[in-house]
């Protein structure tokens, strides 16, 4: 069983396998999600107007290009590479974007082009107990918003909600407030992550100040070691990237924009902080499951000793009357026996005195 | 017990719950507080003039705008969103102040605006042994400060007394002398919180090295380890708030309050300081545990060890002579079984010596 | 057998031997890859055209300086200095890079010249479960780029495939594209390097949690921190010297390479964030095997314990009714022998009834 | 004994209790050393002149104002603090800093004011193995010097001799470089007191490496620990506050009086450098210790195997030939007691060389 | 022996005594190589011309003062101050840089005068497995080079041969190259004193991973860590000096030496790369030791337990029939004896099954 649980739970993997050995600027996609079929959630909308639709083919995404209206093309499925050289050709991106959009390997990082933003960031979730990792990349051009993503699921329901309801002030901004819009969705993910995380840590501490002495905990120490610096490498740069974004001063984002941005950054560092603390906290707790150990040995051993020392020498004591010395005067008291029994409880009662005093009993 | 004190003692929480998935600029209170009135407690003052009294109506609050007098106000309860609104729209709050107003999980910050600074902060007490923090924001425009608080109670008694008494300048000054001096009350009570946190560690020190063996001293550790990382969170980003405040150069902050302000950063500095040794003493508790459960392990040896060398050997001996060959010469001799005992203590005492100068003894 | 395992993993060497006490600017080979001849693959090439071919004449490289072509000189084999020092005297490179080229200790770095820029990086790659360093010096001209190798065997296979069959932007790109693609390569290399370590850890892992209690995991441990030291000692000056090249503002480096070199950038700085994570699994193993081998002892001794405590007073009542005390009435009982195996079930059966609720069996 | 020990090697206070809730710019003495009347301590001396002399009445200080000679003085005592307002006030000195004089704790800092600079600073030493840390200030002016010192007793008597032999530089120099030579003397005696802490570390780790196992030694290394981070509490900002000085260009301080300082400058970073390493250090020592208790149980644990593993075996041999069967052959052999003996002799051999092998003996 | 070993290794003294309570300025020597005779090494060249003589009389040195050739003076022991003031004084050193040449306190730095530059560092050697350090001053003016040592005895032979057989450059270069050959030869040297530490480290480790458990191990690791910190101490302000002078826009230095420095300082810090990795090696020895002693400590509990758990239930069986019982028919069984042996055989190897089981065997 202890073994079982093991396979479940080493399944983190820290580095993903690289697509090795291509020309720069090939499109090669390096992930696991293989989907046969690109699909695309394509939202366009302005203040009076919102349309939603989904759809297969790619070329439909192409009519959507009246620049009063803003374009959300989501584009779920990085496999079928040939779909994303399409769209990437469509809208002019350039290959190495082509390439990062399905190198799932990429950190997360920003680019400044004439025409577009170009960001990578990751999207966590904890998917049946296991941390999972989606690679998500996003263009920001004028008046449209494509975003990639391995597989379908995302963390963009209520965003897409308040764009159909009109609700905030989203159906009236520009492209820029979506390209926040999206970006906090994903650092508010974040803290989901992270509370799902703090309740793990919170479970692990339970079952270590537990009596039980579970032998998987340093198992499971090192596994939530493996997510929270899984985290951290997807914090870290994005909390660098939000900073480049504030400090853009690109007619593409808006001055109104700034003020939201700035907030997204306080909460970005807000994670950080959070990572950084159950970081220390989880580390330290390879500590305290040490003590834990060494305590329980300490107990057993109190229990050895004081059953060795109360025993050893009662036995001692019966051996010497169990010896077929010729002249042992004792042997033929007319009490001896009771005599005896009365010197085995006066060590007894000595003995467990003697540990009482030690505070071992 | 044991589980009892634990369930006492887990409470520090790292991660406030954060509210999600609502659009940026919606005012939700994210704390635990919830208090059904929000009541103001509002102090007007000039040189001259010192009025002070308390409502649950916010739009009292709407009447001390003169100008030539300093109007604080202070609100106590965050949970009724709709007063907070309704005083924010009043003062032309932007919708993200108001945001923040009311997310407790908002990280210590500084923003500036034409009209006014807005600053939040945290207020750390220990309530009953637990650590505590209530999230506090500070709105200091030309002449009015407001403050908001999660619940009634605060640090700011002496404040008040010295205002309503006249005493130091602070009648005399403006409303940035009355920011500093609301920001040096919480940065003074954090000394305060240092000195418990100071005085738990000495406390759980001296139970380190009594001979009592707590078994729940690892869980104590760990969650001083909690607080102090609950405090640092609340004090290092106040750092930086503060040390932008001093390099503000804006109309609202006059000349002659900056020199108080280096003060107050002095100050911070100092507590930042204490934390941080603070953290290194916390952490090296664990080790000085170790070595106590340790150190306790092996005097627990010693005892088996000293117990089982003596009486092992004496047993063999008592044992040699329980045999029952036929032809056993000593079993005859006249003195035999004095011999023996001869032996034994000559045995005894050898074992005693030995450990003795071994120093186990 | 564990004896050899040692000497087989202990061959990671963190410190190089150094040539020492010559003259600066003196070209003494300082590595242990000693080769008679020096071989050269040279690679000319422009849009339409492409040769290769190899030889052991270092003067028939010289023909190869027509300005419309890109000319590749790799060289294999760095112990025969004279060599070095004519190629180096041909390209009229200064002394101290000509040292620079067979110093096989030396850091990665970049320097600048007039004519040329000069590179030192460091090429990892497993050999045999055994971490090797391949000390490597690239020089870029106007229209050459010279590289040199201790040995040969390299990670540049693909690059020459694709030079050779024009596949790419290579081949009609300038010899600062060339530079990269050779950077490229080794940086890619590098996450071949991380995910081999990868899988080492992940075994030892699996080791760590596994019954056995291998007593050489602490070496293997060791051996690992070294390899991760090592390749941190390659990769972290390379990240210097890539951001380094990105910043360098000179007319050899094209406008069109940058972004490029910038890619390059967030690969090093990808592969630096890996090594780090690492280098904390790594770090942390240690700390595991200790709370394995604790886990372990603590079994131990709760077997010892449970054995002792049971047999002890046992052995003990066998011993009381063993003696030889002329009145022991419970000797003369009929049933005497059955009463006596009575309790002993119950001493038995409650020892263990008593272990069973300590939860250590 | 082990009780009284720790009471007195735990006096060590990180943190001082803070005067609280007073009115900034409060002159409020927070420290210990309360002395019923404030003594000063005149010089005033030029390059011809010399005179010093003691007092109790502040004015008298009053009438050493000629700006031809320079002027010292040294106030002993801060309890009384109406002293200190009134010299404060004669010099002018911002209310502030009038607080910070008597504040003990103030961190080092340097004020820089028109007419004067103001420093804070800490005398360390070691007063019966106790480290205590004295709260000093400095005012200097034109062509004066006020120090301010808790109580009696200081660094500064060299200083003095030098001053009224006119030996060195220092008669003919202004008040900079008085100022100088009395942080001069202060970092000149850290090194004292680091010397101090150094032979504690090297005795506690003699004492570490003896047989003695004293279990005071993870309390002393707790108070190590304690110390040296009270040193380097004192000694960060104070580096701070040198370089800032060595930085400063302002009339006060004479270009000649610069190279003083940058002198100076190196010794504090000299006395950092000693700071950390002993940090390291005293760190390590706890690994050390945990080391030696555990070589310890070790060797406890061996004697109990050896003696444990040798006479079990021969005390169940014992057992064998103590049994009653009617039918055992061996009993009734002429020779078979001898036999037995000679059995034994074997095991007990055999046991010997076998733990011999094992290096154990 | 073991005493005696300590005795050895603990010379390693990190803090050495200081001259305290001088006057700042004042020429007192601090270490303790006391030499009664000050001895100068005289080398004068120029492109043609080259004479080398020692002598003890310090004023024959001031005869070589020939602009046109270059004087290195050496001057070996620094105990005869008046020897060094002499020499100080006809250089017109300044009073702190004659100071500072005889502290050996001091720490590598560097300072700039107008005629000279004044530069001290550290030379480090083994002397027969001890780390020493020897304290070099360096003043480099426009056509001498003067150096100071405290004893006889450096790393400077092979430069003085190139100097006397003209090899290389050097001969035709000013003092700025002799001064760069000079620290060249120091930091080559610390090379060697990695290496020689590697060696050590390497060394401990091969212990560390054999049987005997040695139990100084751990004081030679603490002994390792501050050899370590040593030669940081002179290493990390070294680097310091060596980026300055590379910095350095002075005519002291030509053009041409730069790229020289520059190389030095791709040395320096090639040096403090491999510090830092031995640094975090030694560290972690230590870790290793721990579970080395408890892998040990485990192996001792095997035997322990695997002893007394055969033994015990079997000596308790024997026991059993000692009793004295009058009804025990198993006594009276004509083949008792040999069922009993039968048992104990099965006990026995139902015992070593168990354990094999448990891979403890």
């Amino acid at each position: 069983m202890a073994a079982k649980k093991r396979r479940k739970t080493q399944t983190t993997k820290i580095q993903p396998k690289r697509a090795r050995n291509f020309s720069p600027g090939t499109v090669t996609y390096t992930g696991k999600k293989i989907t046969t079929v690109t699909t695309l959630d394509i939202i366009d909308y302005s203040k009076e107007h919102f349309h939603r639709f989904e759809t297969n083919n790619i070329h439909e995404a192409f009519n959507y290009e009246d620049s009063t209206n803003i374009t959300w093309i989501n584009v779920n499925g990085l496999s079928n590479t040939q779909d994303i050289v399409t769209l990437g050709n469509h809208f002019e991106l350039h290959p190495l974007i082509q390439e990062d959009i399905v190198s799932t390997y990429q950190r997360p990082k920003i680019d400044e082009y004439e025409e577009y933003l170009f960001l990578v960031f990751k999207m966590l979730h904890y998917d049946d107990e296991q941390l999972t990792k989606e690679h998500i990349s996003l263009v920001m051009g004028k008046d449209y918003v494509l975003t990639f993503q391995e597989a379908e699921g995302d963390v963009f329901g209520d965003l897409r909600e308040r764009l159909e309801h009109g609700k905030g002030r989203i159906r009236g901004a520009g492209s820029d407030y979506l390209m926040f819009a999206i970006l906090d969705a994903v650092v508010d993910n974040y803290f989901t992550v992270i509370e799902f995380l703090s309740n793990k840590v919170e479970i692990l501490e339970d079952k270590l100040f537990d009596d039980k002495g579970d032998p998987n905990i340093a198992e499971e120490i090192q596994e939530l070691k493996k997510e929270i610096l899984q985290i951290r490498k997807a914090v870290v740069p994005l909390r660098e990237v939000i900073n480049r974004l504030e400090k853009l001063e690109i007619p593409l984002i808006e001055e109104r924009t700034n003020k939201y941005i700035r907030d997204l950054y306080d909460h970005i560092i807000q994670v950080n902080d959070s990572v950084e603390i159950y970081r220390e906290m989880i580390w330290s707790l390879m500590d305290m499951y040490m003590t834990t150990i060494s305590n329980k040995m300490n107990e057993v051993m109190k229990v050895l000793t004081i059953m060795a020392s109360i025993f050893i020498p009662l036995t001692f004591m019966a051996g010497i009357y169990g010896m077929n010395f010729e002249f042992m005067p004792e042997l033929h008291l007319r009490y001896g026996y009771y005599y005896f029994w009365g010197a085995m409880i006066v060590v007894f009662f000595g003995m467990l005195w003697y540990f009482k005093r030690k505070k071992w009993l």
